[in-house]
């Protein structure tokens, strides 16, 4: 059991709890709870911390039956650590007791770019960790078939990030791209639809086809798009909205388009 | 002009931000930056303060013209403070350099189940400030006539909730009650339909009719509503999840449903 906060491997944790430029030189990243150890990807694992108390329970579950997570543990190997080294190393401020170091998924653009069905999202600068976590969330919900972010958006692989997808940063597929006006191009000749949420968009949202191949660009939640971008938007969209209200969060824009998409795509 | 962080001025201040109690007890909240500053109606403004550097700013911005918002600050009074000052006074980190003290609203719940074509949130539990300030937001685009919550859910006034209302809190009116119990007969009785998002729904929520008088019931973020809450609601629905999604953030499922009622009502 590591009971030293001075102890190499908390001091490495701590970097990568902290800095995105750590976590992007080692290509890892940290998952904190149960759930999130549950589903991660055995391949992906590179190490797993709990605290003893927790490790006494899942035994105890493993005695009483409940086997599967405990089988996964053995695979993967962990390490024991002492509660205050444990707090040392969380994130949270009411640790689960387990955090997981996975490596870095990474897809390739050209081959989410050829997927059937093309449902993206399009970030552009979007800053905040727990509305890009949400995005990832809802649009696993809603079916999307990959998230396309510019390199200024917030890093997917911070914790509040991780947090916030509760699970869905396993199996949304997403990649950072230098630049998004390329890509823009890129899927215009490839027949997918590119959508703004613009003040010029003269027509509803819901009154758009979102059958064919559909990409929803979003921007930072203060700025909204660059001028750039928008202008390469296939087409522009509004939102509805009642009273004073001039915009919506970020990440309940994405959501509406994305379960409209859902919507129509499932009558 | 305020330089002392002892001031007793700027140590109420302080009290209220971090304090729902004292904010209870003076019947205040607070709220930052400019345009909350400008949508907030006058005849609540008890107190506003601001920097040198924005006041400045401001009466240049009235020499050029744009006077509306300096007439405002004279017709409510200001108190300038140093920069020094106003980062112990304020929240956010990056503060715009204004904080205005506001009266707070209250409303009666007998008028708010009055309303003609009532659309109603009401929240158990709910514990995410920035949660319940989005829903604010999106609850007035999506044109809510109110929302209705346990006195166990966290405090509308947390300046993390005022913040992510963007200005909304002064516009959709919300009522704390001891218990929803009572307010769910009641509204049984006013013909009120009221839906939980539910495990045991059986139908989506797009297959109802939200055109009749709707009340939308969303629980804690990580427990969803109570069996007691859910066993009382009208109806259960359920949302689309693809993959593994389990269920969604709060703010964005309160957001699908009331933006789905907006849809029907305006077919």
């Amino acid at each position: 059991m590591i009971t030293s906060s001075n102890n190499a491997k908390v001091k490495q944790v701590v970097q990568w709890q902290t800095k995105a430029k750590e976590r992007r030189k080692d290509h890892v990243f940290l998952a904190e709870g149960v759930r999130m150890c549950e589903e991660a990807p055995v391949k992906s694992v590179r190490e797993v911390y709990l605290t003893e108390e927790l490790e006494q329970k899942l035994r105890r579950n493993a005695q009483n039956g409940d086997t599967a997570f405990w089988d996964k543990l053995q695979q993967t190997g962990y390490e024991t650590v002492s509660p205050e080294v444990f707090a040392k190393m969380a994130d949270t401020q009411t640790p689960q007791g387990i955090l997981t170091v996975l490596e870095q998924p990474s897809y390739d653009l050209t081959q989410l770019l050829e997927q059937p069905e093309p449902l993206f999202l399009i970030l552009e600068n979007l800053q905040d960790p727990g509305n890009l976590g949400t995005m990832i969330r809802t649009g696993e919900g809603a079916g999307i078939t990959g998230v396309i972010m510019n390199q200024q958006t917030v890093d997917i692989f911070n914790p509040k990030t991780i947090r916030a997808t509760m699970g869905s940063i396993f199996r949304v597929p997403f990649v950072y791209v230098p630049e998004l006006s390329p890509v823009l191009t890129q899927m215009h000749e490839k027949g997918i639809h590119t959508y703004a949420a613009h003040l010029k968009g003269q027509k509803y949202y819901d009154s758009f086809s979102f059958r064919e191949p559909t990409a929803f660009l979003i921007g930072n939640e203060g700025n909204g798009l660059t001028k750039e971008i928008s202008d390469q938007a296939g087409q522009y969209l509004k939102i509805p909205m009642e009273g004073k209200v001039e915009s919506l969060n970020a990440s309940i824009a994405a959501a509406l388009l994305m379960y409209e998409a859902h919507r129509q795509r499932n009558l």
